[in-house]
């Protein structure tokens, strides 16, 4: 085999890690050679790594004429915008296989070009834009896939489970926590694509393509962040045995029926999702024949992306052409159809606080039953001779839309003093 | 492609998944289409979740030569022996590839047939002979290696994992939660080679020449079981913040130095390694690029172990023959030396009954005092007026063969009443 010539665009700290993982290995792997063709990145004398002088550098991939023309183009930029469409245009264009890290790219804009890398035989890796070092892609391709996966479920963001997990060890609050984990280095000072779940749902996009050669975009999924969790909420729970966790999950219903979510959940505590705690993340595949199968690790760093990078460069070399972008040619892929959301049926907690007066629990039970919801719980957290005292009730499993006309209900009576706090218990992962 | 022929012997719980999850599939797997033209097993007459009569039956795999000769053999007999050595041999002598569940054989044996497996370009799959369901082979190979490998260790083996699991819940002894393991179906009624540490053994030689690219012998390996396993250490560790679970380890000292063992550790227990319990496995890899990923699932079971064989199968049609059995060519492996084990230093769980007289204590840190083992922790555990009473110690990191003098020294003494129970302590696994 040739010499295989890369060209590398991002250099912050995943594409430096990944000129130096080359570097090291001399620019081989697997008995294959390497050459880095070129560089380009924003800004060409900030401090890096490596000797940035040793290679051609190019300040716009259009660029790339002057130099040898690349197999591959790694992609450490990130982001979503005109430059990085552009970027992906000209792989096709040119016949340029890639490697990314980019998985709001891949998760947002991927159903404009995945056909195309497809039908012109190109590789597409995109180990490292989802959970960093967990060879999560490579093992559903490889081990997974010959069954089939029926469920997908984990923590698929690291800054949120940080600050989840430094919540419950410090007993603070989740604005206490957040600036901790900014203090800490685990957190950016803006985690908004974090804190809301969007982050966490690009990955889930992905893996659901992957898990489920079904389409999925990411419009079609609910996402909700941890930004209103309060500590009071992850305490209660903590006594009714379950812990809350930012969970992604996407569950196949029928052949191509699905319910996908990102959102905070209560799941039991002595689940592994539960015991997943502060930067680390999981995954968990359940299907037919290989039952339940779970990765753990961190997320994301440089070096773990920059591994797994180096890892899609070594699949690069044996690509098989009649796979596709995700195992199945993205043409042939059914656009995958969601359950109407209210038909998912599960336990809810709801956390309000009450006038301290006789007669209010049974008011609150009239309006779970006009709703037909059972309770199975109801926990009245003090007796003391406050006005106003915190209840607690765990539902049995329902909709989410009786769910939200119960709270609708119970907010018009008058003895419902602060808004309600509402989060879904997971009891069926693990 | 041709047709690919498949020949299986053995159809136990997984052979027959096998036979199954292949005809479920119209016996196409990614495109190949695969031909089963003969099964072998002990009894041809056993009843089977398939219809036997389908095939070409062959009673002993010599006979294959009346059929069409297979391209691959699956072997799920397991055991070692004549039958399976010539099995074996067969296949090297007939050009014909091998998928195991057989992790006995492979690694107690190996060493004699996988060179000659190498040098004939010949693929062995074993991804199903380690840790069932959880595609750690694969993702060794497709995500891991492409860094170096400094530490692998976990919970190999299900069964010792449930009966220690139990005893911590039920607060029972080791033989009462060893005969409920059997009831439940988690233990056979022979479980030596579980109990023994044998079967973790097992699949630590073979986990441990795939991620370190060196050959590891079995006998090079000390294991120890579970047998004498006392709750009542299981019992104190915990007050300590240590969860004993039966640690797999190998990590490497220099380039080709390492320290491998099979026994009964005390762990950290908020580590991910002491949270995996009953029937779970796990496996952690370190290394230098990647730092840390685990896998986690169940290790056993009929169908998880047949979608490995069929992971194996998927792999055997893109086989790479510049790849050796173990990635590297096993001829080009370095034979593993290792670390003289008391090198290896590591602090110590040491419970032991004594007199309760004045100047015990005293005595018991002279004799560590001798040896320069410091002492972290001293706990006597009751202060009744008993003749005899409990303590434990934690000692600081000593060698084996400085712990091992003091034992024998403190057995000397006349206030020792019982035998000692000495755990090693793993603080950095996790």
């Amino acid at each position: 085999m040739n010499k295989i010539k890369i060209a590398i665009f991002g250099l912050g700290v995943v594409g430096s890690h990944v000129v130096k993982l080359l570097e090291k290995n001399n620019n081989i792997l697997n008995g294959s050679k390497f050459e880095i063709v070129a560089l380009g990145a924003k800004n060409k004398s900030k401090k890096r790594n490596f000797n940035v002088k040793k290679y051609n550098w190019v300040s716009h991939f259009s660029d790339l004429e002057n130099y040898a023309k690349p197999d591959v183009i790694i992609e450490t930029i990130g982001g979503t915008g005109s430059y990085i469409n552009n970027l992906y245009k000209y792989c096709i264009k040119k016949n340029i296989s890639l490697i990314t890290a980019n998985k709001a790219q891949l998760a947002e804009n991927g159903d404009k070009f995945f056909a195309d890398f497809d039908n012109q035989k190109l590789f597409l890796g995109f180990e490292a834009a989802v959970l960093g070092a967990v060879p999560v892609v490579r093992s559903i391709e490889q081990s997974i896939l010959p069954s089939k996966v029926n469920k997908i479920y984990g923590i698929f963001n690291g800054t949120t489970n940080y600050i989840i997990s430094q919540m419950y060890d410090n007993k603070i609050s989740f604005q206490e926590s957040l600036n901790q984990a900014i203090k800490n280095g685990f957190a950016e000072q803006d985690s908004s694509a974090d804190l809301s779940g969007r982050d966490a749902n690009h990955k889930l996009v992905l893996l659901s393509n992957l898990s489920f050669g079904n389409k999925f975009s990411f419009s079609d999924i609910n996402y909700d962040g941890i930004e209103n969790i309060k500590l009071i909420d992850l305490e209660q729970g903590l006594k009714l045995g379950y812990k809350l966790k930012l969970v992604s999950l996407t569950e196949r219903y029928s052949n191509s029926k699905f319910y996908s979510s990102v959102a905070p959940c209560f799941v039991p505590e002595n689940s592994l999702i539960a015991k997943t705690d502060f930067e680390e993340n999981v995954i968990t595949l359940e299907g037919d024949s290989f039952i339940k199968t779970s990765l753990v690790g961190k997320g994301a760093g440089g070096y773990p992306t920059a591994t797994s990078i180096i890892s899609d460069l070594k699949r690069f070399i044996s690509h098989d052409e009649t796979n596709g972008v995700f195992v199945k040619k993205y043409s042939s892929m059914p656009k995958s159809k969601f359950v109407n959301r209210s038909d998912r049926k599960r336990p809810y907690y709801l956390r309000m606080s009450v006038s301290n007066k006789v007669g209010v629990l049974k008011s609150i039970a009239q309006i779970f039953s006009q709703k037909s919801i059972s309770i199975k719980s109801i926990i009245q957290l003090n007796t003391s001779n406050e006005k106003t005292v915190p209840i607690v009730i765990i539902s049995d499993p329902a909709g989410v839309d009786k769910i939200n006309s119960v709270t609708q209900n119970l907010k018009k009576t008058s003895f419902i003093k602060k808004e309600i706090s509402v989060i879904r218990i997971e009891e069926n992962i693990g």
